[in-house]
């Protein structure tokens, strides 16, 4: 079987149950008193990024993503690593503006760079490992989902899908990592599961369905939908199987939901039930949320 | 200008020196009584493996030049983030012999893998990111050599280069880091500089001239030449032009090196001089040694 008939998921799955690994947004380390969260995301320019991507945007983006999956643990962000790999004929100049966009990104969202390796590779590669810590009793997991739990997302969706159809490489690239609302919402110790919404959110359910054996009822007429997705008339294909939002999906008690709403830009999406199964409701009729997003290798 | 044009060195220089970075073998986070060492290094099959080099061995060989890092800081090793990236028309067959090349490797030097990620990519690329511990009294610094002080490299000296001529992809490949002589020389508290030999001995000598300097006399009747070198006619050119052997280089005061000589096979092969040259003196004549060896983007 090739690869291509697996997909990246389930490639991603072989390899962490051989190693007994918890399927998370991070990996935690036990220090004393606290977790140290670490993080790997790796991009390649010909399979993440359009044509014609500025290489600022490169160093920005690859930077971003591993921020937001320490967003999603609640952590603080600390250190990263960068190992690049560069085609021998690039120019320098652009070698800088990636390095420029590393650096400004990390200037924004905290940590510092403390190390890399480059190598020559035929096309750009850009691997970064994320640190952060995050006190014990405040880590956000993905398992953890409680039955009754109601369902949040923070900001809008279908961004990224718009961006990417508006080949809009601002909105598309240039991601905001949820660092401070994950903090916000890890210091509340209230939420009971989260995890960033860079696959979309049909893909992201799904996978905390798998994972906590527990399904969700989500409100169509309540997503909230991006202006930029809008534009489209199929809006609500991009707010649900489109990835690159990199908002913050987290469950908690809806009591504690309630007060939240008050303190951030975050929107009731639906509630946790016991069936395992994805349903979405909208004008009184139910039906089965497809299991689809974007997927490496397919 | 291209990157060609610049170098690996260069390269890393260039972001290094913009991030504030001290060009070490690992990076350093400060803990409560200790050192975080982190690493990352990246292999890419094209500019790394010989052709037919089996997936098992690149699996071994990505996480072993992690832990010759860590090594070579003394440091104890713990986790290890793994990003893939793979070609979509790869068999999965040949995926799980990376993942069990890995997998050995971890299970006989220590350290668990904890998390990781794949995506897709043309040629077969590995990142790892390594963590390790270390006290800060015993940590094994490139920056710290002092005049007089004896050079040592643990093992023997171009084993690497005559595996690539021999196409011996297991010596050349499963390489051993060396993890319990690097502890061993932390414990002892008195070495003053300590780096990998991953690049070759005159490169590394070159790059430790530069952080310190200080330069060096190295002994050429005194090199430990490996008997895989030894069949070569220029063998000499093997042990020190030649990356890959993945040994220790260190120095430290030449009246600790005669006791340490007891218990660990190591060689004395120079000493430290206060001008900034590295020569070489053989049968009464001293010259210069070069200053090249394996770098990539040249």
């Amino acid at each position: 079987m090739k690869l291509s008939d697996m997909g990246e998921r389930k490639l991603t799955y072989k390899i962490t149950s051989e190693m007994h690994i918890p399927f998370d947004d991070c990996a935690v380390i036990e220090r004393e008193g606290y977790y140290e969260v670490v993080t790997t995301d790796m991009v390649n320019a010909r399979t993440h990024f359009p044509e014609g991507t500025p290489p600022y945007h490169m160093g920005w983006y690859a930077m971003a993503v591993n921020m937001s999956d320490l967003a999603a643990k609640g952590a603080e962000v600390e250190a990263y690593l960068v190992a690049m790999g560069l085609p021998r004929d690039m120019e320098e100049e652009n070698y800088e503006e990636i390095i420029r966009g590393m650096k400004e990104c990390v200037d924004k969202y905290g940590g510092r760079i403390v190390g890399g390796d480059t190598k020559e590779t035929d096309d750009i590669i850009i691997s970064v490992a994320a640190f952060g810590t995050v006190e014990k009793a405040k880590f956000m997991p993905r398992k953890g989902i409680r039955k009754g739990d109601a369902v949040y997302v923070t900001g809008k969706l279908g961004r990224g899908g718009a961006a990417l159809r508006d080949k809009n490489l601002d909105e598309l690239l240039l991601i905001k990592p949820r660092l401070e609302e994950g903090r916000y919402l890890a210091s509340l110790g209230k939420v009971n599961a989260c995890m960033d919404l860079s696959d979309g959110l049909a893909s992201s359910l799904y996978q905390l369905m798998k994972i906590n054996g527990k399904g969700f009822r989500i409100y169509g007429n309540a997503l909230p939908v991006h202006e930029m997705a809008k534009n489209y008339e199929d809006a609500i294909e991009l707010a649900l199987y489109y990835g690159g939002d990199y908002e913050l999906l987290f469950t908690l008690p809806p009591e504690e939901g309630g007060k939240l709403e008050e303190h951030m830009d975050i929107t009731k999406i639906g509630e946790v039930i016991d069936e395992e199964k994805v349903v979405i409701v909208a004008d009184g009729k139910e039906k089965m949320m497809e299991n689809r997003g974007y997927e490496h290798f397919r």
